[in-house]
């Protein structure tokens, strides 16, 4: 049945379809009718999200319903320290793409280069949970290490997170989901090109245009139904 | 029912299954009966197209039905500009392959390395849209912009379009089909072999010959019977 | 029907599913309520084994029961070398991962550049047959090969074998299947990230921090329930 | 129904089924009972070959029955040429490997690496169709051509073609589709190891002693069922 909850577990399909999730990696969306909640899957992989399993969560990273004992990811706190610092995101996908994760191990930055990857922004930090919090298991597992990820984000669409994966915040649900997508073959295309020479990146303007063509509705709607039922969810 | 539309859709579903189109992408036919329409799908991912999506341009992009008020993909000019600068084309395949994005986005020349490709001809350009139209959203909104990349275009098969994708021009749809798959594979393949040493390519003669193999009846016929099994469009 | 041999299968068909493992592979499990056996499937690839394949060996590598005239994999001496060393080894991968066998041919250390990939170590041996056997058909064919292979796996995780493959002894089967599937990962990763310049690898602190989380229970319990999915059994 | 023209059609579905062949490529047998002819399929891809489609054709690479007019494969001189050279020769595969391909455009030799693929020999000659018979479609037309690759493939298992694939020999048709299929995933680990540095390959006679090895039945046996299941002809 249509709405927030079967929409968000079609989004985890999607990036299961797609290769941007594995057996780990989750995507939240702000709750549309009050900002200050999320919502989130309890801890389960993506390709077997249904909408039953789809969760609210505070802006501490804490579930709505402290009643509710199902497990949840540990990393929640990625969700809700972009949610608190970002009043612009309304969903957030973490993922561990593996076509991204080389630019997070070393110094080759991450840049636009195709045009439909627009949506990732002009510039990709890189988090480093080590700089401020030594050796850890790496994950984001309380609001200190998620506010410390969310301030390097900043005003970004991506940050790649060292020897880990990435977080991808948006206006939207789908554009959330698609800029992972993008990303991930901005990645791919990224590294074969640096193959056969010095590449020629998207400008910064051209970056920003882009992006913008991404965004109108048409335009995700066509790739939204794409998306949809390459996942063929069955729910 | 067999006829041009449902050759297209097939062709889209093809295009689609061989990973030379995603949600972006689509593929064109001049009309076979009066050569100033061409057929294109309404704003539809290739995987999607059916039949019934089928609709008629004229040779200025704009649907021949002024009354038809289908989405209609902004890039149509692609097809439109090169059908008005071209006779002998009859289809064209527009596509952000993945493997062949590299190419335009270096100064690495895409050429022919291999007997299956050599329908994409001894020269393959690259335009770039910044050229003449400055800072872009880099799609193909207009004749003006279509026109500049028919032209850079001239009489060869296909043309890299930079940071964006290609434009394949064949004389029949199968063709312009099987070039866009085998452009796909000689960029991969090409690709690969410059990380072992130094290319030997086709020689100009050899990609002449292997294209008239290539355009051999009885050879396009058993490939495009193996691409549409493949594709199981189930229409 | 629920036990060691329907979960051993079932770690047979998801190595098969992930392509850890192809024609060849093979993985398995100390008998859980006896120490000096183990459970390996009879030669077949594990694409094909079913509950009723799993026979019993010693740690001889022998069958438990001499009147089973089942066909055994040549190389079962890998599986009871180890447990014959290593009291702690509850289960072993034996594959010819594509993505980890570069690193068994070169003198390039696969190390832990991923967070997900803790489980594997942060050193990894590479055995070379020919160093006390000359030259072989490569495969481990008696107690005295595995034992040398055991002596090099000393008390790491994962060894490579020369030009053959890996070897992954872990402390229970999921595990095992986990290190399995995400030592391919980081050799994936870890090749394409040498593409783009110097590498910084999970430190040893950190690949010992991110161990114990994958080892969480209910972190295997969330990936198993996911490859489960995958490799749709059917038994 | 069990019997030459079965297992040659399973085994055009198998190297469909591994994307050693495409829409191109064919492999052949021997006759068992008569061994100045061979089977090979009428002009289809290997997908779509069913028992029905394999024809007999004489050493001249001509239709044993003059009277049946169905489409013959351009190439069938490929097989009828090494026969006729090779006495020892059973069975034999020719494709397009879109990994193979690179050692055929460049100095690099393709050696075996892995112990799977001792099937594949210690030399694997490249032959140019251009340095005999200049520039041409580079397709094996004629016995003329035939021929000259066969003395290049001299008594070899493997040879290249530049620019256009390779053919296998063996000594029956399953070691043809294996050595086919491991000659493929020795390219791609050789590919990727040359990234890491310089390579330890096979020795020779690991090469001699893991292709012995790679002939027991039993190993063949394990591996053809496992092939068999993946390719689910349907037949």
């Amino acid at each position: 049945m249509p709405g927030p909850a079967y929409d968000l577990a079609l989004a985890n399909r999607i990036l299961a379809r797609e290769g941007v999730v594995d057996a780990y990696g989750h995507v939240s969306l702000r709750h549309p009718g009050q900002e200050s909640r999320f919502l989130l899957s309890c801890s389960r992989s993506p390709e077997l999200v249904t909408p039953q399993d789809i969760m609210e969560f505070d802006l501490a990273g804490e579930p709505a319903d402290r009643a509710d004992e199902r497990q949840t990811y540990l990393e929640r706190f990625i969700h809700s320290a972009v949610y608190e610092s970002r009043g612009d995101v309304m969903a957030v996908v973490h993922s561990h793409s593996p076509a991204v994760l080389p630019f997070s191990i070393t110094d080759a930055p991450l840049r636009p280069a195709i045009h439909t990857a627009g949506l990732i922004g002009a510039r990709i930090p890189v988090w480093d949970i080590r700089t401020k919090f030594g050796d850890t298991d790496m994950l984001v597992r309380n609001m200190e290490q998620g506010r410390d990820m969310a301030r390097n984000l900043g005003a970004c669409s991506v940050i790649l997170m060292r020897g880990h994966g990435c977080t991808v915040a948006a206006a939207d649900l789908k554009e959330a989901v698609i800029a992972a997508i993008y990303l991930q073959l901005n990645a791919a295309v990224q590294l074969a090109a640096c193959q056969l020479g010095k590449l020629r990146y998207l400008s910064d303007s051209e970056t920003k245009l882009t992006a913008e063509t991404n965004r109108l509705p048409a335009v995700k709607a066509r790739m939204w139904d794409y998306y949809v039922k390459r996942a063929d969810a069955g729910f």
